[in-house]
């Protein structure tokens, strides 16, 4: 059976030699796409429809148009990816809540100080921990919950002053997170909302909304919940695995819904009821954001956490290993391909969030306030499923895939202290022409264009142009497994970045860990900006999703063009049977908010045009 | 070029002969439907998409099957209509609010005492009529903001206990109903839920919150701002539309955002400019639901109501009459073919609610405290378009199009006050047989199976068996149109129905207006079930919505499931391309909430099929 190429040779060998079904097989089943669907001019919100729009029938039985069924089902999707990472937010806030009340262990009591200071909380200094824990917390669910008339008031202190007159004058600054994308389906729902431009400038505001609360302030709180990132070197790929312990692999986005677990499972009870059991202990193995996420604070659970595996379309494979025993998941990106594969090789599943459900799983409810319970039953399923699986499963762990050696731990906050407590030294960089600009290549991994094959291609072209690198999301799971965030990476890098590279002792691909982390990207273009006295569509700055897959990956896009950057994807969103939408993301919203969206398939074409907007940018600011 | 046919033979007539584009028109370009679509097993949600599911391709690329497709399609359509209607309670209850702080005019204070009562207001004898509105107001503005982990409150007064008991059994018991929505959202998003049988629980539980908020309080709002419903005679169809005024047409289903406008129309001041513009004055033509709205408190606008004139398909010829000056939206059915039309019949539109922003049409965003200035601005726009249209559009209103007797103005207490403040005569006609039992024709109207002819045809075999039928929605701007709501259409009814209707005076369907009224539909159904002392599914109640249309449609659906009513639909939505979905909801859904989906698209054979449900009723309660 044919299956897709990969950046990541061992693992596509892997899969190869296996022969379990994996996504990587059903890119060839799934080949002929609909061309409505790819166009986005498919409707199907009445009985009427399904409706396609053609040649000889431009309008839907109701009398819409291409524009307005594109933008109903783009700004449909965006909403939904947005929901998903406001969602995100709740509960992280909901969680730092509770540990609050519960006068819980927070890791990071200095970060909450800083937060606390960022959202403007009054007498902060003369709160305890915990009050202060409440405060931060209810302030981003008071925003959160607001009606859509009422706008969100953290938006202001999170954003540099010239953005945020711009989106004010705009009128595209969001009010309340759930409202906005409440309405948001409305507006594209039967017979409601026909005018285009309007749903678009909408999915402007549920970027900013996305943004600014689902991205930056997840990362803020977790920090405090979990503990900020240290710069450090870690193991990643299937060679992380273990097979002498009992291994949970962690699969979402909701990383303090496991604060608990990560540190109970190495308590001397803990290990005596593993080793009871005929293992050496527990260990936690990253797949997908979540694991990004225990890998960028691996500081803070270094015996745990044996490592990052890879991203979504890894997650499959490395169940065909035996060597996993259960999987926990809270939220996506947990493929459904996953359910056949665990019964097959008698992992238990174990789903936390009723909204990421799996058929066929143990749904166990996680509350800040029962964690500890629901710690012992996840141990105790733990146990029973290695007991009864390690007899019947044959263990094949490919102990050649990944790396010892990749840099993590980035932060906005890491990696300005690695730079001397400013950024002075990388303005310098880059003014001096060491570092011709920064690329931000984040989002998630596709398996439609080859797995991480643009990623990692794009990735490499962009190093070879001075350009630096910075990733977050599921992208950083391809590129770390191939080795572009480790240290030797810089050998693959232009002159002028492998010796800034070398004399720094970094990779030229920076990970910052989960897609939550295109959020601290955001804050350092921001404090880049402002250190600047520039908006940030001045800077020698561009984004790439290349390989999109989401409806997250959307909201994040629509951040990035609320925030003024050019957004490279590989493939065009579901828009291109609109004109009008079409030509508006991808050339008059550079007059509106300085963003657009460049669509190009060829890493060597698009890492070209970036190179030139960065250098067009350069120009503009005299270097 | 070949158009619909419709139920309403005079409309076909005139759509045929004028010429222009309609609705109609569109249902023969869009024929050849996408089978993948209408079997709800298509994906568009990442980019590793669309996929669709075949018999060589029984997953998609992530490994997604049928079943979690279908799920994730429906579940997300229901949300989507959920959240329409939780829009339109949300407004009237901040309406009623804003009302109440500024001391404006409530039409309905008994109603407000009444529901104030049955909402379990303390101390509500003693408050100001403002005070009271304002409190029942921000109840339930409260319930709608609630997160999804607190139970909303007025779910249990508004239910009877034996349904609450079941739905608390059966634990889908709603949430706050903004965040059930949301919540849905993210379950239907990439790489979420894939638990099939959670997702259809959770459209129960979004029924749920839809019917009582969405449809049931916003009615009992509505009552209070605009005035109750009173039992009278109207006139329908397109003879309602008089050339020598300036006519307003209206479409949507936020009636109390029109509440300052219809009372400022008819005051001499606005009669004085409508006059120097040299018309009569204005009159407000009813389309769509909200003119329901307005034909069912006909007695509370006499003067500046003309009439209905027909349902979300007939909007388009309405324009084509010539005879409309503007086009006043404020939320769906406006159909986007309505926009070149108005633009080529040079109709004005004003939209008040940015979801249902329309292209080309002005936005004025309602507020109720800034009511007086908008209407003020309405006016001056109907006049000048009045002013500037009328010498260049040539008027061909069908005169001979529709009725003068339309029974109309019922509601859950008119219809006790006609039966003698008490359902015992119902009860007892129920029980003697004299009628066998009531069908609910309800929903909207679609041109795909013909304009209204399933309705109209459903509707006239179920009066031939001794069936009362009631309608809410568009169907019931068809049914009223070809006569089957005036006295007269008794003589069409059977013979044991037409004597019951010849000596009440009343025609054999009767008609509640607007698809909101759905919801005092579901309050007789309740206070019939209390009254015997049995729950909703025992009574000889059917449901059908045999033309729905919407996403609403089916969130109204999932309502009548969750209440536990058979519920008949001409075709399926799109769900039949999983064998799990299709059965749970056409059959093992009847033994547990009582409720399923009867799929037929003869009205003859449906008929037949309710008409032996009901029989097996009345068999099991011993009649």
């Amino acid at each position: 059976m044919a299956i897709c190429p990969s950046a990541d040779k061992k693992l596509e060998q892997y899969i190869a030699t296996k022969g379990e079904e994996t996504s990587f097989h059903r890119v060839e089943p799934q080949k002929h796409k609909c061309t409505f669907g790819l166009q986005g001019i498919c409707c199907t919100l009445c009985s009427n429809g399904p409706c396609k729009i053609t040649k000889t029938a431009p309008r839907g039985v109701c009398g819409a148009n291409a524009d307005t069924i594109v933008a109903r089902n783009f700004l449909r999707a965006v909403a939904a990816g947005s929901a998903c990472y406001i969602h995100v937010i709740e509960n992280a806030a909901k969680n730092l809540k509770a540990i609050g009340e519960k006068e819980g262990t927070l890791k990071g009591e200095g970060k909450l100080q800083e937060l606390a200071e960022l959202l403007h909380i009054k007498e902060a200094e003369t709160m305890t921990v915990h009050q202060k824990a409440i405060e931060v917390a209810q302030k981003i669910l008071q925003d959160l919950y607001k009606p859509r008339e009422e706008k969100m008031e953290l938006v202001k202190v999170l954003t540099p002053t010239k953005r945020y007159e711009k989106w004010q004058d705009l009128n595209i600054l969001p009010g309340g997170a759930k409202s906005e994308v409440f309405d948001s389906i409305v507006k594209t729902s039967t017979n409601l909302n026909s005018d285009p431009i309007d749903m678009l400038l909408q999915t402007l505001t549920l970027g900013i909304s996305t943004g600014l609360y689902g991205l930056t302030l997840t990362n803020l709180v977790n920090d405090v919940i979990m503990g900020e990132p240290v710069i450090r070197q870690a193991s990643v790929g299937f060679k992380v695995v273990d097979e002498n312990y009992i291994n949970i692999m962690i699969t979402g986005h909701q990383h303090s819904m496991l604060a608990d677990l990560q540190d109970k499972l190495t308590t001397p009870e803990a290990i005596a009821q593993a080793e009871a059991a005929g293992a050496k202990g527990f260990k936690i193995i990253g797949s997908t954001c979540v694991g990004q996420d225990l890998q960028v604070r691996g500081e803070h659970c270094q015996d745990i956490f044996a490592g990052h595996t890879g991203n979504n379309f890894t997650s499959e494979a490395l169940i065909t290993t035996g060597a996993i025993d259960l999987l926990l998941s809270e939220f996506n990106c947990t493929v459904p391909g996953l359910e056949p594969l665990t019964e097959k090789y008698q992992v238990k599943r174990i789903c936390l969030d009723d909204v990421a459900r799996t058929a066929g799983a143990t749904y166990q409810p996680f509350t800040m306030n029962q964690a500890e319970a629901l710690t012992d039953q996840i141990i105790e399923s733990a146990i029973k499923s290695y007991q009864e699986r390690r007899n019947q499963i044959r263990i094949d762990i490919p102990t050649d895939h990944g790396h010892d050696d990749v840099v993590t731990g980035l932060s906005e906050k890491s990696l300005k202290q690695f730079l001397g407590h400013s950024w002075k030294p990388l303005i310098d960089l880059i003014a001096s022409g060491k570092i011709k600009g920064i690329a931000a290549v984040v989002g998630c991994s596709n398996v439609a264009l080859g797995h991480d094959v643009i990623t990692v291609g794009l990735t490499q072209e962009l190093i070879q142009k001075d350009i630096l690198v910075l990733s977050a999301g599921c992208s950083s799971g391809g590129l770390e497994n191939v080795g572009l965030m480790s240290p030797a990476a810089a050998s693959l890098a232009s002159d002028n970045l492998r010796s800034v590279c070398e004399s720094l002792g970094i990779p030229p691909v920076l990970n910052f860990g989960p897609c939550l982390a295109i959020g601290r990207l955001e804050m350092i273009a921001a404090e880049l900006a402002e250190a600047l006295a520039i908006d940030i569509p001045q800077l020698p700055l561009v984004l790439s999703a290349p390989q999109w897959l989401e409806e997250q990956a959307l909201a994040d896009g629509a951040f990035g063009l609320a925030l003024g950057l050019p957004l490279h994807l590989a493939t065009a969103p579901f828009i291109t049977g609109s004109e009008t939408i079409t030509k508006v993301l991808t050339e008059d919203l550079k007059e509106i908010t300085g963003g657009y969206i460049i669509i190009e398939s060829s890493p060597a074409k698009a890492a070209k045009e970036l190179s030139s907007i960065i250098e067009d940018r350069r120009a503009a600011l005299g270097l």
